[in-house]
């Protein structure tokens, strides 16, 4: 009985995607068993052969435990710096970009706010704890209809700031570095919070560089996707240095804790696992792709590790699928969205072929 | 050249305690090499037979990096519930308590706040940056007339929120329990947080349990500092079920990193490290205490870790310290005090000895 009643709440239970301790005792299984599809993160990072060095490292600064962590993360910014050329005071780090983009907006303090949807629902929840007077909206399912839409709302309503994930949660797509600079150039008053949490998969189209000369463009990365680092939290911003400054007036001291930074040190020089991680989610890519074409499932194309599914009964699959331990993003709480959205992550081979599998059936018992 | 101006500038580069990485910049040595006594962190966390366990667990965690952590920290704050047989509901974890302190500022947003000085500096920097339009305080370096102190200030003036560390760093005292409580019942109006940081030292003081049914009173406790986890970043407040659910509406996901939790479990768990800490601490106290009223040096009497030290020329000791390795807390900016002022805490009876021996040098070249 109890058990089928927090099936029932799925969606309140589960907001965001990655909650597997939820989940898990939802279909009364341990964490470590649920297939986790609903967190878009890098599983090779637990991989033998990176798993080995990083243990090596945790090993080796164990023994500073007692000490605080690097308040302005040195090290790591020097790596960031020296990779992307551009200036350590441009970088501010962050105890995953979500602390980076709270603190953004709060210092920022904007008065209206438009979300550029439908995307990561925070983006909502500190617009709306911050204070800011006016949220709107522009939304679309059609990529190419998005910076049309967006020209013509800025052309309405002036606003202060502007949240834009790129490449977009949960539809997948990466809009072009160039149009986006296009309406930078043309509106300096509003500062452009750009979301770059997936853009390892298109560094092409990173604005990162950029942001560290354009006063009103602001770049978050994240270590929690492509680099697969969920469980210690870590990410930075660049802006320009006059930005930084400004954002560090409000920003707490030690946020980010000392094993985070090393294996951000670690991660961004280990070529190898970039290169590798790369080619792997090509393969997956292609290996879903083929098998959702086949069983007729529609989703969004994708630059990204994730898909976004479409599918009638879409609330029933999540349950069905969880009942397999299987856990994905029901994306009912997506702004524009509802239940019969999902949200799909690649994971290694074997899980692939899990869900595929049990997406299968279910599609049979449909019919 | 070089290394002397930033010796010069060594106030303003160390702001903070444990800042092992500028220390280490300016007196050419590296991070590791540097005899913190700077921040009040428990050594023994990183002595053989505890990291020894720790090591173990980071290995047997690490498979789950890529996983998000548990957002509620559900199985950390069952474990404090049951030591402390309080209610998982009335609990809060955070990226140590300095998230939570500001977290509460901000949620509570009061206009007045009233800090009792000289303490920790960071609570003047959140009412700074949190909006709050007056900050009061009072100031003395009696602990008995604190109190009295804080009565006729609020007499004479109304706030929303007080400010009390206890024990209070940087003194060392620490404040009944029993006196508190009269002031936080005569005036229900306003929010009382208290700051526990170091209240493992004296327990028995902790309002823990009050701030359970006390609907004013907030408790703030930290694994910083008795349980060493500095550079993990672990803290939790206590307070009643209706604002804990406030909190909750401020609070970004994620924030308590995957080990963090994973560790606050172990420590909170093994009776054995907290027995030998009290242990360690109470002789190291005695060994320092008499060194110190041998060379005559002035001292606050202290229930804590750490002590704080008068002494004329302290800028000078400070730089004297720091180039034999030796970093201390320089008092200069703490509320009323200068830079006569020294904070020192101990650590392992090596390390307290060395700081003796260079302190007494010191002492004998300034005759």
């Amino acid at each position: 009985m109890k058990n089928n009643l927090e099936l029932d709440n799925i969606l309140k239970e589960l907001p965001h995607g990655g909650n597997i301790y939820r989940a898990a005792k939802i279909c009364k299984k341990a964490p470590s068993e649920i297939i986790d599809l609903s967190a878009s993160t890098n599983p090779l990072i637990t991989s033998r052969e990176i798993l080995k060095k990083i243990q090596k490292l945790f090993r080796e600064i164990s023994i500073f435990l007692d000490k605080y962590p690097d308040p302005e993360c040195t090290q790591l910014k020097k790596i960031i710096a020296e990779k992307y050329k551009i200036s350590e005071k441009a970088i501010l780090c962050g105890n995953g970009s979500t602390e980076l983009i709270y603190l953004s907006i709060r210092a920022l303090s904007p008065d209206k706010v438009l979300i550029v949807e439908p995307t990561f629902i925070e983006y909502e929840k500190v617009t709306r704890i911050s204070g800011v007077k006016k949220i709107n909206r522009i939304f679309d399912l059609k990529k190419e209809k998005i910076l049309k839409k967006l020209k013509t709302a800025l052309k309405k309503e002036k606003v202060q700031a502007i949240f834009l994930c790129n490449p977009n949660n949960p539809t997948g797509w990466v809009i072009e570095k160039k149009k986006i600079l296009e309406i930078v150039s043309e509106y300096p008053d509003i500062t452009f919070l750009i979301d770059e949490a997936f853009i390892e998969f298109c560094e092409k189209e990173s604005l990162l560089r950029e942001a560290t000369f354009y006063p009103n463009l602001i770049v978050f990365r994240s270590f929690t996707k492509f680099f697969g680092l969920a469980g210690l939290r870590l990410g930075y911003l660049v802006g320009n240095e006059k930005l930084i400054e400004r954002l560090k007036n409000y920003k707490e001291p030690w946020s980010v804790n000392m094993f985070a930074q090393t294996l951000g040190v670690f991660l961004l020089t280990d070529k190898n696992f970039i290169k590798k991680s790369l080619q792997f989610f090509k393969k997956e890519k292609q290996y879903v792709e083929t098998a959702l074409q086949k069983i007729k499932v529609e989703f969004f194309p994708s630059v990204t590790n994730f898909y976004l599914l479409y599918l009638p009964k879409g609330l029933d699959l999540t349950k069905y699928l969880l009942k397999s331990g299987i856990l994905v993003r029901n994306c009912y709480n997506f702004y524009g969205l509802n239940e019969n959205y999902i949200r799909v992550s690649l994971k290694k081979r074997k899980e692939n072929q899990k869900f595929l599998r049990v997406l299968k059936t279910w599609l049979k018992d449909l019919l």
